[in-house]
């Protein structure tokens, strides 16, 4: 079968067209094995995106413009007219179809869409209604369909039914369908002029999309533009994938309001992370309140936007907040090479600006190397011997006005330490910053390294920034110290993760483990299992439980005390009790049986008090040493199953210090997870105590989510806590649980 | 003595210029009472600003140059021309100085100083050494001069000690001098065709304060500039003191390095506030690790910048990171009246932009209320029904092209719940915008409350943005949502805290409390004292501190724990044990005589095995039911003494979690510094645990707050943790403390 994964063999052209995409390129071949392209994981969710080739309706050959017009004054007339400028710049072949013209604008007319003269690539919908015409280019072979009419899910309830209809018909069809309420945007002029690796677009609202678009004036290339409007059918994800198999494609920036589907948009950043293109988010959603109300802690550790945020972490896409920030990062993602050195330079005629620069730039997490003693040396030949040159470099301006300004410059990038060269220039002052930007944008023609540019004026007419900086396409230039910093950030990272990037993919669990079985019997559909039931579950799947027993009687709390071993734990058990220890259900420490019948007797008594029912006491082995930790599952709207991990104990209510990750995940996430922590250093051991076994704690967040994926929809939520975590080498217990069923 | 407060009464020149300065302005008076104007606090320290008076220095009526040239290409040519062009512009005579020339630029020329004809302002020193040349103004009656000679203390050892005989030789002159190392930018050519507040601009740097200078090419008005240089004599205090009082001033803005002395900022910064004067500075040292090494946690756990930071905060200093958010938020500081309502509407042409606007003005802490049904109503007379009108305004687009956007503007800014409209133009749309913007301008003319507009577009060459935003006094523009953001949230809580604001400085303790004498007797010079002297200490300051007795023998400690009441704990005790838990020298929970006997023995063989010398053991009552906190006092090189506050125990090592003020604050900032902690909800009482006595705690805050003052020169450092906190109304016990003596 080893042809197979070179597609020649395969018959599914979808199949084929991902894999021969793969080999075009110079990044590492779709490590997706063709055998198992349709292949679904443990939880019956897809492990590999689904690419639609949509070459044709970027680049269709013919298109038809249903409800073409060219009476002015007509919305329908501008659309029209704009739709045959862009059908003559690709080379498409226009058929307007309009029930009683003649001709649109000298193009002959068709009456109807079963009119049309043979292969349509793109049929515009430019009618008030476009689910009739759907019906109708179900008979077709009509591949690609937009429908800018709005009046759907974007109006509330009817509007949703409506597009949920038209989705029906879509689905029928066989076609592939962009809208409804979507726009003009995939059909823009774009500047043909530029070359060099170019920026995708992917946009829910157009207008938020315009700015990225007008980067084009500053002479970033943009290579596509993607309104996905309602996404009926054709969503982000797909726009997402394909465009990552784009040769001319350097980063791909998304402007995402709401995901339709959470996993297919992860499988799509899988895609892009195997590839090596960099995708660059805003996610709006950063303070939307998690509505749901859980039992558990995990359900209200973290909220919607935290799964969101992790989520798009583990297949690294960069998120950022405002427009501006992705215009910025994405702009030097798609162009700037991969980093020679991770060594960041700041270089600046001015030493404050430069400690203020490199203060800000450490501050933002990137490394500022001192530069070596032979390079200092090097540096003053030409830089008086008084300023500083170890990093941030201090040129005292003098040396930028003549032919030592290129020098210093070229003596920076030629140290092997050295990726990055940032030059702020604070204020404009021609007679040096003129020489000075001239000098930046020759020495980049020349270096694979990256040199920024900070403007620092305000004002943005000036020639040195106008003509010369963004007539570089080699010069990044920013006009704020803080994007430049967020996108240098950004691209060290994205190279860094791509270069360690495996797909959690390709090893995520396709067959239930031997614990599912035994698990699934253990289940109570609709219920939340008592303490003792959770933990049965929790042993299913190997997680350690204390020794414990389940007792109705004080005789027996006594027998049992004694088999477990003294010192014991005492707690009322029963399905539906929640906050124990305030409740005075706990009692600790117990050393004889004198003291275990009176606990129970207690317990017993708060219980009638409170009006709890209890279907025993659990008699426990008192475990002490250790960190209390808390491990959990619950289900995201979006994502699906999540895993959360945190401080345990009294501080999971106090300090909400835990972090979440969406399955699936390997090892190393789950110990990423712990250095996410605040309080990660509680397991390192302080005052004296013991490290804490790290090991066995990763060893329960993946049973954890081994237990998300195969129990998934049965198990509604799962709250481990505390998890204590034992000395190195002796592992983790789960001292309470709390297991609600679907 | 009421006639005092007047200053008709005062014969020191300067002071009766402050007061003077305090009538002038709408602001309240200034409070500091005359007769207190020189007043010390028991730490020594002054607690008034010595404002200089600055007029002469930007207004001089007559100028010496004294190095004055003629002959071009010399450096000082350029210097002596853009001098008198300065000169001309602010009427000043001037009077160049040099040895053999007869004249310069048709000026007579002085030969020397001495010759220099009557009374002269300022003299700029355009010499290598100026240190003879102060000397020789020591005999006129310069009142300023300025030195741009560089070479001083930013050049190592020998320039500060150069620094340091020409700060000397100033203040024997009595004149005032700015620099060495400074520049031209006081005397730049300052655009004096706007009008309305300005910014007074103060900068360490040139460099760095151009993009300042700079906003008068976008219509912002600039009043000052102080480049201070050196500050071998003035500093940026006294510019900011001085600015605050200039009825122009709108805001200040302040690039700072390095403070000369941080008291003094904090005066000016003070003076400031009272006069309801917005400072808004970048100070660098973000990342500036704390070098310090110190015995206490206190000394670790909040670094100089956190300090810094604290220090700002408390006397209503905005810090931003970034020139362009200092140059966004002072000019918006400068030119908005008072916030009418802090209510914050987004009104955007787009449901897309105005989503995501409004969830990041939520996420930087902005109110975004939902307007009134009666409000929406009203706007829906316009804006089509199904569109949102809430709070996000989306008015789909259309009603902005006629007389609809007008209406819908002026709505918006007539609901009394609103303070703020921010219009995000995210892409310009010539029909729509242009019209948009002009509306919005039109109306920024008619209301006193805040209109923003965010232009997204990164191209800025739109005559809409340059020619009509730009070229409105009332419209704040900016390019990003981000700096937008920053610049209202800091407008907001400006007025906000200077309308609450009380200066610390008018109740800060004068003379030493009775606890003083006591406390002093208890100090040992040089030495850290023992948990039991250093709990004395706190005794003598009112803090409370468990019943414990040091004894030497087994015997004596049987005695001492009857009389203390068991359970007892033990704990070795000598002057310099550190880590006694880690050491296995503290024994809690002691119930009977033969564990106390026991718990002797075993304290005395590991102190013995460990080699750590004992001065007895401390048998003291035990403390369980509380909150383990931490309150401490260390020593800033800065701002003097501080007083840190934090979680206690082992989660002070593990989360730090603490917070610092600079002394003098009042009990509004020790109960503020409980807010700003992250485990905070650990005093309201978890896991029906009862709320923590946190008067009890604010007490202990500002009883160590008064020993950081009284001490301060004696005390180095200080340290109880844990302070354990007990239930409401039960006072707070200091279990251990750490005191270093200097």
């Amino acid at each position: 079968m080893l042809g197979s994964t070179h597609g020649t063999l395969t018959t599914d052209a979808r199949r084929a067209r991902v894999i021969a995409c793969g080999e075009q390129r110079t990044g590492p071949a779709v490590h997706g094995r063709a055998d198992d392209m349709d292949g679904l994981d443990v939880s019956g969710r897809p492990l590999y995106a689904d690419v639609p080739d949509l070459a044709r309706f970027f680049r269709p050959e013919s298109v038809a413009v249903i409800g073409a017009s060219d009476t002015e004054g007509r919305p329908n007339t501008g659309i029209t007219r704009q739709l045959l400028g862009w059908a003559a710049r690709v080379g498409a072949r226009v058929h307007p179809v309009h029930p009683t013209r003649t001709s649109v604008f000298g193009h002959p007319c068709a009456a109807s869409v079963a009119d049309l003269p043979g292969q349509v690539d793109l049929a515009v919908l430019l009618v008030a209604d476009p689910l009739p015409v759907i019906e109708e280019l179900a008979e077709t072979k009509v591949k690609f369909a937009v429908a800018f009419a709005s009046g759907f899910a974007e109006t509330g309830e009817a509007g949703a039914e409506a597009q949920e209809r038209l989705a029906e018909a879509v689905r029928r069809s066989g076609l592939r369908l962009l809208g409804p309420n979507t726009n003009l945007n995939a059909f823009e002029r774009f500047r043909d002029d530029l070359s060099g690796p170019a920026i995708a677009l992917i946009t829910q609202s157009g207008h938020q999309g315009r700015p990225v678009f007008a980067l084009q004036e500053l002479g970033i290339r943009l290579s596509h533009w993607a309104p996905t409007g309602n996404e009926a059918d054709l969503e982000t994800a797909d726009f997402l994938s394909w465009f990552a198999e784009q040769p001319e494609v350097g980063a791909i920036a998304c402007y995402v309001e709401g995901l339709k589907d959470g996993r297919a948009f992860l499988l799509a950043a899988d895609r892009a992370a195997r590839r090596k293109v960099p995708v660059v988010a805003v996610k709006v959603g950063r303070t939307e309140a998690g509505s749901r109300t859980a039992a558990s802690h995990t359900g209200k550790l973290t909220g919607a936007d935290d799964v969101a945020d992790a989520a798009m972490r583990q297949y690294g896409v960069i998120r950022v907040d405002a427009l501006d920030e992705l215009q910025d990062t994405a702009s030097l993602l798609a162009r700037a090479k991969a980093p020679l050195a991770e060594g960041v330079v700041v270089y600046s005629i001015s030493g404050g600006t430069g400690a203020h620069v490199a203060d800000l730039a450490a501050g933002a997490g990137l490394r500022l190397p001192a530069l070596s003693p032979d390079k200092q040396a090097e540096l003053h030949q030409w830089i008086p011997e008084y300023l500083n040159v170890a990093n941030p470099v201090d040129n005292g301006g003098h040396p930028v006005g003549d032919e030592r300004g290129r020098k210093i410059i070229d003596a920076i990038l030629a140290d092997p330490d050295v990726g990055v060269l940032i030059c702020p220039v604070t204020g404009p002052f021609p007679p040096l910053s003129d020489r000075l930007v001239a000098d930046l944008v020759a020495a980049a023609e020349e270096t694979d390294k990256l040199v920024c540019v900070v403007w620092g004026s305000p004002v943005g007419t000036e020639p040195a920034y106008r003509d010369v900086l963004l007539g570089s396409s080699r010069v990044a230039t920013f006009r704020t110290v803080g994007n430049c910093l967020t996108a240098v950030r950004a691209w060290l990272d994205h190279h860094r993760f791509v270069g360690d990037y495996r797909s959690p993919f390709d090893e995520a669990p396709r067959t239930p483990s031997p614990s599912f079985r035994k698990a699934e019997a253990l289940m109570q559909p609709g219920r939340q299992l008592s303490e003792h039931a959770a933990k049965q579950l929790l042993r299913a799947y190997g997680i350690r439980v204390p020794r414990e027993q389940l007792v109705t009687s004080a005789a027996a709390a006594v027998r049992a005390a004694g088999q477990v071993g003294y010192p014991v734990v005492m707690k009322a058990s029963g399905a539906q009790i929640a906050h124990k220890t305030e409740l005075g259900l706990v009692k600790i420490g117990l050393t004889s049986a004198s003291q275990v019948r009176d606990a129970y007797r207690e317990l017993n008594d708060i219980a009638r008090y409170e009006g709890v029912g209890l279907d025993g006491v659990l008699v426990c082995q008192m475990v002490e040493q250790g960190v209390e930790m808390m491990v959990g599952m619950t289900h995201d709207a979006l994502f699906g199953p999540t895993v959360t991990a945190g401080l345990g104990g009294v501080l999971v209510e106090v300090l909400h210090d835990a972090t979440v990750r969406v399955p699936p995940f390997g090892e190393d996430q789950a110990r990423t997870m712990l250095t996410e922590l605040r309080g990660r250093a509680l397991l390192d051991g302080v005052r004296g105590r013991p490290p804490a076994d790290v090991d066995g704690l990763v060893e329960v967040i993946l049973r954890v989510q081994r237990m998300a994926l195969e129990l998934g929809p049965q198990l509604a939520e799962l709250d481990i806590n505390p998890l204590m975590v034992l000395p190195r080498g002796q592992g983790a217990v789960a001292l309470d649980a709390l297991v609600v069923c679907r």
